[in-house]
């Protein structure tokens, strides 16, 4: 029994000591242990380290600003709560601090919160002291999210290493778009989101504000906005005001989405006189269906967006107000005899109307002060150039974008909503290795943005969904293009999940929350073992199904799986090895994996067998035993040096077309792995690439 | 290996199946696997079951009020969650419902949110319907509580038993006190606890608002009592009003505390002319220590208290104001020659002035038309009767009170904060059996409060300290007097337990997230066997340190433990079973036990070596694993029917007293039940009652 607990404890730790071969980074420093991410632009590490004591403590010089003063004080508070340590000094405050303190901050000046301000910090870390030295204050949150990653212990205590970074972002735009219209995301979902975007220095958080399934914005102006269209779940304006804060003293700008014209019901609800056919207007409780649009031929249209957008100009400091303009159908528009009466005669298609339509939302919103951000759609002849493109159809449009003189947002490849292995996510580079573009199109690509579309997350689930993938994007945009090595990144990523952890976030406890409502009881080991190697099916494949409205409880086993299926991650690594380097090490801990999963069977099924909610999963639980048995009897094979008998390898066909057929929306992920030992085995030797490709990638999800 | 993952989920069931022989509940109710907490007055269980379908819907009929629909919406939401159907209902709503509805609710009128109203109800559920009625809208939100917690599964699917039940309080004031002074607990906090109480038919939410830690509510009249005596964290007036409608919606009123005339600081670091001795004052940042109070012979008190509780007043809806009384050890007033001129002739101690000073706070604040209430201390003679008595210091002064004609609430016993056993905190009646009163003076004891004082609590933890303990006195107060079993009591809040979590409360969820932060990784199995059989010092031990500030982290082991360490209350209570009937089935479970936090022990112990954090918690892996080689070896002796040798018996002291001593603040809690089967063993008998009394008890925490 001792043996079994042991295993599971070594096998749990094995994550953390992958060797790897990063593409741009020196293997020493990937193997120093460092859990920074977005890795830094130049990374020095030397001999030594700065012990944390009850002495520690910070001071600035220069002309900082209260947010670095409020940052500062936030990395107490956690260094203490880390480590257990109390120190003696509680807040940084504006008053001239002491030189000599432990940590000492050297900055110009505030900085001004906007995108292209100077960014850049560089942080020396010695057996005396750190210092942190930036132009400005955005700089200096960097630095110090930098320097609470490199908190490190061992039985010594708490330390840091010494070390000298110069760091600084590869794109200005590094955002995350939450989606608060299919489904309300409260305002302390929101602040503990802020969070994790600033500790991996992400700085714009994009809200999608309105859908056709509800209104998410108080309207002091049109308060029937969200009277009528809303089921009464949006943000006042002290809320949003409050959300603005929060993200402004983390260094991170809010933009607003309203999106136009269509996706526009729930402005319809209150105004049906406004849209191109008559109502009256309900909101979806479904998702996709006909997205009705504006009346671009109606004055009264513009009278009412003019006003509107002067109000919510007033309300966002930030310089960009994002106007949608994605999925317009043109239906209503092509149906409506008064409108095609408008478009004669120079009018000549729905795609020019839009942009005249976008045109005058562009003209008006432009003498708010504000410049106007779209989908790809609005990329049309005519269009102004200070209009910023976002891409979420793929790269070809942002670069067509960039070339024709607008700036430009990569989505495209980023929908984390879809569940793509975190990997996909981590290897899409707006500009990847190899692109031409002219220096002058390459500046117009400000960055990109993971989207967290909400038809299938509430507030319980949503951070499971975010996180920690985005932690991966933000690396790809803050970090230099030649740090790309996945299994350093996952390695990375399964601590740095930790580290967010620790803000509150709750993409991991709201999981085991989840499993002891589905099991009915305290104890889910059995369950848990089961969703470390399955995740959702991918891409649209759930929202294909039709099954889901506003209402859906979002309460199944396929929300409390993940993206990143720690176990099936590490299993296949552990193959993936194998097969360049079949060493003892590594087989034993794959048999003790899958030893561990057969093991774990009976308690599974019991468990399954006893709960309504989970009898859709027995089919994985069989699959995961039936192809635990198969991967031991290839490694049997191997050890007995002889090549497996084809007759036993083609048996084995019909358990992995099962396995690979997904149960209750979810998949087995580490398929594959056992697949590649099976080939193995037929080869009979223990040589290195076995030329399988992944069975996952080429069902599609 | 497939035999620990077994027996680890056998063991893990083990608590929902303990037989229990309730003093008040016939046995085979207390073995229908019915989840109900607080237990109903009246229950009767009949065959047969009412299946939970996708045709699932709610009618109402007769005058219900918003809360009803409201509540009822909630129940359709929570149905769904929990089974994973939906339901093509999605609201209940004003219009007339269908008689036919499976959940028909009858209600006469709305009700008033009032201590005192009706809050009866009857429930009727058969194979085809279920049938809710009460007098007022208070009694259907207790009623579909109820409902909510009858939900049962087993293979085939979700239902609820056929059942008839009557039920009414037995108690009238069902509290939950929480100090948000000490440490500020945001409105989500609030919420989810608001939530928490409502599941177990709690109606008074009492929120300490100030203390000489923090002033947490906007005053518009007098706003530096904030600016200045505050952190910055504290509700605005929208934001008390948000978490006083989010109350009455749950049938929860929220009763707002003051402390004075000491507990004050917060009131004189901006007014400390209204202090008894000149300033300056700053907030308190330790706990204890000198208790200002205010200068009750200066006239600017009163027409500064005078203003600021005009507004209060009107703030708050509840008919009470509590303004606080306790604590105040006279040191100004004795050293202040102004006050003292004033107390002559006719004033002739500290207590005849404070009831002078708490007489004219009375007059102003039932002039605002409120009537107030004060800890025990303000009981003396003058007091006006009106004037409810909260009685922290025992029962003593509850009964007193009542006798003098005041109403009066328990709260002696029910200080959540410092720990005790649940049991204990359970046992504790306001009027315990055999207690002779009239009955004028029974009437009087409204009934009592759950207090939670934050000096040692962060949002992060408080959920803990509070649930699932105060779900236990929530039965104490709302169900009859003869329902006080304890083993049964625990069988079923281990499962009310999940069913809170389900509320989005985070006992359960967050104490994960602090071990995998202690632990610095994912993995956590082998300490959480240790947390779950420890729990923090009880009493004030923890605060006697002297350590702990405002400031301090509150993110260590003990923050993680609770006073519901699972696996020992499941291993003491099985000891008492083979004390009581020695058979071979609990011999086993228990050895089981033994053996497995034996072979825990390797792994917990390189964790512990790892975790700087953790070091202080290695005495009691030792001691657990000592411990429980111990009680292998007694049962040893007990299968071979020979007494154990008194030398070996006499060799276990010193590891007892080792195993009883605190590290980490906290203590093992399964030393009982190991010390039982040694004396047991010495014995040589398996034979009933060992007559071995609970050391933990003697040793006091």
């Amino acid at each position: 029994m001792a043996k079994l607990i042991l295993v599971v404890f070594a096998l749990a730790l094995s994550l953390a000591s992958v060797p790897a071969f990063a593409d741009g980074v020196p293997a020493p420093l990937q193997q120093a242990g460092l859990n920074l991410m977005p890795w830094p632009a130049h990374v020095q590490l030397h001999e030594g380290r700065l012990a944390l004591t009850q002495q520690f403590d910070i001071a600035v010089t220069g002309h900082p600003g209260p947010r670095v003063h409020d940052a500062a004080t936030r990395l107490l508070q956690h260094l203490q709560r880390r480590s257990g340590i109390a120190f003696s000094q509680h807040a940084v405050t504006a008053s001239p601090g002491d030189k000599q303190a432990q940590l000492v901050i050297n900055v110009r000046r505030p900085g001004v919160l906007k995108i292209g301000e100077d960014e850049s910090y560089s942080l020396h870390i010695d057996s005396r002291q750190a210092v942190l030295t930036a132009e400005d204050g955005l700089g200096v949150l960097h630095g110090l999210q930098t320097f609470q990653q490199l908190l490190q212990s061992d039985p010594t205590g708490y330390y840091l290493p010494a070390i000298d970074i110069r760091d600084k972002p590869r794109f200005q735009w590094r955002g995350l778009m939450i989606d608060v219209a299919r489904h309300f995301q409260p305002v302390d979902v929101i602040e503990r989101n802020l969070r994790g975007m600033a500790a991996v220095k992400m700085n714009v958080l994009h809200l999608h504000l309105s859908d056709n399934q509800g209104f998410r914005i108080e309207s002091k102006v049109f308060p029937e906005l969200t009277e009528q269209g809303s089921d009464g779940q949006y943000y006042t304006q002290d809320q949003i005001k409050q959300i603005i804060q929060y993200a402004d003293e983390r260094g991170i700008i809010v933009v607003p989405e309203f999106d136009l014209p269509a996706h526009a019901v729930s402005f319809f609800v209150s105004h049906p006189e406004l849209a191109s056919a008559p109502g009256p207007y309900h909101l979806y409780t479904r998702f996709g269906g006909k997205n009705p649009a504006f009346d671009p031929s109606n004055p009264e249209t513009y009278v009412f967006l003019g006003r509107f957008f002067k109000e919510m100009a007033g309300l966002f400091p930030a310089p960009y107000i994002h106007i949608g303009g994605d999925e317009n159908p043109g239906t209503q528009w092509n149906n409506n005899p008064v409108i095609q009466a408008y478009m004669q005669p120079s009018i000549t298609s729905n795609e020019a109307l839009q942009t005249q339509f976008i045109q005058k939302l562009a003209a008006m919103i432009t003498a708010d002060g504000k410049q106007i951000i779209g989908w790809d759609e609005i990329l049309q002849p005519g269009l102004e150039k200070s209009a910023i493109i976002q891409s979420w159809r793929g790269k070809d449009s942002l670069y067509q974008a960039a070339r024709e003189g607008h700036r430009t947002i990569l989505s495209n490849g980023y929908y984390i909503d879809l569940l793509y292995p975190t990997s996909d996510n981590y290897l899409n580079d707006p500009i990847p290795p190899g692109t031409h573009l002219k220096r002058s199109v390459r500046r117009n690509i400000l960055g990109g943005e993971a989207e967290m579309w909400s038809e299938l997350v509430r507030p319980g689930t949503i951070d499971s969904r975010i996180w920690p993938t985005t932690a991966a994007i933000a690396e790809r945009l803050w970090s230099p293009q030649d740090v790309r090595d996945v299994a350093w990144m996952y390695k990375r990523l399964y601590l740095v999940n930790l580290q967010l952890e620790d803000l509150g976030l709750t993409q991991i406890r709201n999981q085991g929350a989840l499993l002891r409502q589905l099991a009915g009881q305290h104890e889910i080991e059995p369950l848990q073992m089961l969703v470390d190697v399955i995740s959702p099916v991918r891409g649209y494949q759930r929202m294909a199904t039709g099954n889901y409205t506003t209402h859906s409880p979002l309460a199944s086993i396929v929300d409390a799986a993940t993206a990143n299926p720690w176990a099936a991650i590490r299993f296949n690594e552990w193959v993936d090895r194998f097969v360049d380097h079949p060493d003892a090490d590594t087989e034993q801990k794959i048999r003790l994996q899958l030893e561990g999963w057969i093991a774990n069977d009976p308690a599974l099924e019991a468990l399954i067998d006893r709960s309504p909610d989970l009898h859709s999963v027995k089919p994985l639980a069989q699959s995961l035993v039936t192809l635990s048995k198969i991967g031991l009897q290839a490694l049997d094979y191997l050890d007995r040096k002889q090549a497996a008998p084809r007759a036993w390898a083609r048996g084995t066909t019909t358990d992995f077309l099962q396995a690979r057929e997904s149960a209750a929306e979810t998949k087995l992920r580490m398929v594959d792995g056992i697949e590649q030992l099976v080939v193995m085995a037929l080869k009979g030797e223990r040589s290195s690439g076995s030329g399988v490709t992944r069975g996952e990638e080429k069902n599609g999800g």
